[in-house]
């Protein structure tokens, strides 16, 4: 293998897709495994990820008059039974806390002691738990709209873990609203859709859809879910974030009500939102190569790695020298509004080792500085977003403008790549024999190949969608919002269609 | 009652302390119990200061060194069982995950079902689930020092719950890390105590006492234990933080081993340190008064509640103009490199029903704009920590530079006093007969009135330290780091003892 073709990641994606992705997450020491079931453990880099996506997201929720508060992590189960599809939905898998302390059997074993007695669930989302506080808040029409979001710890029992994508417990934001009227819920339902589909777009640099999900793919319980779906580099379909038009189901379940401008009681509506730390798994199948992790700058813990390179005390001295100086400089600067953090690495290794390390990590840009640069009053600066062997010669002095006008231009690469390759992969199929075959892998060796998305017609039967799921393991990914009505036929049944769907299969 | 003696909580600290402390909490709107065991819901005024606890306090931690990353809910039961003295602290509180479903049964009644082969203990600390990932992470001397963080939701079945002092939920981060030498992690758990005392003085505005704990208030499994200690306005002693050196007690629990410099393997020395929601009710308990929550402006979500009066549209159009103004210019000024934070509260209420709003949630300043204050070109401002009644009338282009140095003269202010009042209520003593009267209810019908702290000495048995519990509920609170040594005689039994320790009632 010749250095040119040399990648850091075994296998490539091409290989096998699913053990790539772990490659990734282990290459650039973002999260493992632990022995609790289903659980991971996120690793500074991989925290750090979170951090940002929680301070931008926050912002956009502040800015949105929304604000922060907390609620029990316990449900009681009486509250759970109060919305039946919501129950339904959820006993299948949660994890049941049924004593409050151990105690040491005849043997001295510890067992499980002082039986509660009502079970509490842990909570699998808070819609019941948030709603008995709401019922208690909300009394007045003046009382309202109740903005509120929490970010919280989730557990549910969930039988297929994947890190990020799928695990017991995961980390999210969601958020619960009360509304006077159905319009203004439908209307919050809809801006936050909104506020996600920017954030994932501007930050994530994912390019998404939004749409409304169908009857069968609806949170338990909510009256309306809307969603924003993005493609992953095997062409699958990952949904990044929900948002529910709940209607008055939980304001009924809880007893939210409040006296209106005509003076009588009424139920409220309500509204709620989530996306999680699957947005790391999103962003490492969209953008990641098969050299590690590829990090779009803004969402990124440090923006820059200075690598100094040395071989005795009088060079390192010099080249020290303007690593702390160009460290320093790069630090004071913005790039998009975002404070540029840089990595000074002076580990014991070879500047190749410490090249990649940076590159398994995603890093942005790598500043490589040696002796001879110096001399030519210059330094070598890698990107991320191509080829590890390309350098670019920038003179000292032009290295802050290189990195503020970069940086920005890498995110919007990013995105455009990946926005491509979405498009490449995306057709409109009128036929079903040609759905049929656009869906079905190609050989028996390379299962995960398929076609990508499908824009196709269907009537609306939930039977019909059923009976392709079965097929074929696609589903519909969402009723898009932003696309045309057309008359069409049910690529299913050949019934009539008023409009295409988005088919896919998905994580 | 005439104006000047009007008080917006009640009963008074001297009435009800205890009584006093959830009516500020409810007047302030910070939190409320939930119908979940000993849970509280913490409410958007509380979780804002909570949220900036974190902000300045995270701050702290990153520029120590530390990294923040997470680490499962759930502890299985074999590693608590590890650390024999850990296990033994925390098994008579904690809830128990003992199944990972629900069923319906016979009569249609949800039960627990899906038995975990081993129960699964939601954490009430730390240590043993993060170790586990430290005996993976931690190689050789140079993976060393480790140096994480972990800002989680703890749960323990407390029996006796008090919103924010005692929780069955709450709120903390958790520090832990690794090093080298016994050294090391001496050092570390110094600093991080270090780190607690300047946020407790610095943005609390809590004068604080570091110290070692006594072998009986260690935290289980510690070989030391140190905290920081305040005093609330009852005299009672709350613990505000604590910072242990673990020894190599839990790196032989959880099998963290490194290859030192001489290439052979041994286990690492660790340390732990946390702070909690609690901080908010010391916040409470320090400097609230009879009218409602005092915070500290570097603390508070807020510092400036502006206050337009009117009586018709065109009054309107000035004061808001006005009101719009300043709010603006406030919001463009940093205090202490905090940025200054407005709320325009322009509903429809009396202005003495918007100021005793403000008053009652700690709002550090409140400026009135009338139409008379717009003729005169200034406003009234009034400052939390004097009385309700005094306004100071300040000329319109003077507004942003008084509130720029009168914020910090507030936070100053504050924790002078009550230093101050720690101070007054501090007393050596050196007789039992006096040190029992000091320690004793005054008369029957005041229960919680006490004498403060007593800097009294104790020979180090303890005996001496459980009789005195017994009698009087007293307990040593800490051996202060930064007190003179001193010979001197056991206040309960008269033996030598070479250092005054600090006895307290306390939280």
């Amino acid at each position: 293998m010749n250095k040119a073709e040399r990648t850091a990641i075994e296998p490539k994606r091409e290989e096998n897709y699913s053990e790539w992705y772990q490659q990734v997450i282990k290459a650039a020491d973002l999260a493992e495994n632990s022995e609790v079931r289903g659980c991971m453990v996120i690793k500074p880099w991989g925290f750090a990820i979170w951090e940002n996506i929680k301070t931008y997201l926050d912002r956009m929720f502040k800015e949105t008059g929304h604000q922060n508060a907390y609620f029990p992590i316990f449900i009681p189960l009486h509250y759970f039974e109060k919305e039946a599809e919501h129950i339904e939905g959820f006993a299948k898998e949660c994890a049941v806390v049924t004593h409050s302390r151990l105690e040491a059997d005849e043997q001295g074993k510890l067992k499980p002691a002082g039986e509660l007695t009502e079970p509490y669930i842990v909570r699998p989302t808070s819609e019941t738990i948030i709603g008995a506080s709401f019922a208690r808040w909300v009394n007045s029409y003046r009382d309202l709209p109740l903005l509120i979001n929490q970010w919280a710890n989730i557990v549910r029992w969930e039988m297929r873990t994947r890190l990020f994508l799928r695990t017991t417990e995961f980390l999210w934001q969601e958020g619960h609203t009360v509304h006077e009227t159905e319009e203004d819920a439908r209307l919050e339902t809809l801006r936050m859709l909104d506020v996600y589909a920017k954030f994932a777009e501007e930050y994530l640099a994912i390019p998404v859809i939004k749409g409304a999900k169908t009857e069968s793919e609806k949170f338990p319980g909510a009256v309306d879910t809307y969603c924003i779906e993005a493609m992953m580099q095997d062409k699958k379909a990952l949904q990044c974030g929900t948002s529910h038009f709940l209607g008055q189901n939980f304001a009924r379940a809880s007893n939210i009500r409040f006296q209106n401008r005509e003076g009588e009681f009424q139920y409220a509506w309500t509204t709620s939102w989530g996306v999680s730390t699957r947005l790391i798994g999103a962003l490492i199948m969209t953008h990641s190569d098969d050299n590690g992790l590829v990090l779009p700058p803004k969402i990124a813990p440090a923006h820059i790695a200075i690598i100094p390179i040395y071989r005795n005390d009088e060079e390192k001295d010099k080249v020290m020298t303007l690593a702390h100086k160009l460290s320093n400089e790069l630090r004071q600067v913005n790039f998009d509004g975002i404070p540029i953090l840089t990595e000074l690495d002076n580990r014991d290794l070879t500047s190749s080792e410490r090249n990649w390390y940076w590159i398994k990590k995603g890093m942005p840009l790598r500043i490589e500085i040696g002796p001879r640069d110096i001399s030519s009053n210059s330094v070598m600066i890698s990107r991320r977003d191509e080829n590890p062997k390309d350098k670019h010669r920038i003179m000292i002095e032009e290295v802050v403008d290189y990195c503020k006008t970069t940086l920005p231009e890498m995110q919007k690469n990013i995105f455009l790549k990946a926005k491509d390759f979405r498009e490449q992969n995306t057709v409109k199929i009128d036929s079903k024999e040609e759905f049929y075959r656009y869906f079905t892998p190609k050989n028996e060796e390379e299962p995960e190949i398929h076609g990508g998305f499908a824009h196709s017609h269907w009537c609306g039967n939930p039977l019909c969608e059923e009976k392709i799921k079965e097929d074929l393991k696609v589903t519909i990914r969402c009723i898009p919002l932003e696309s045309e009505k057309e008359e069409g036929k049910c690529i299913y049944c050949g019934q009539p269609s008023s409009q295409r769907v988005i088919f896919a299969k998905a994580y």
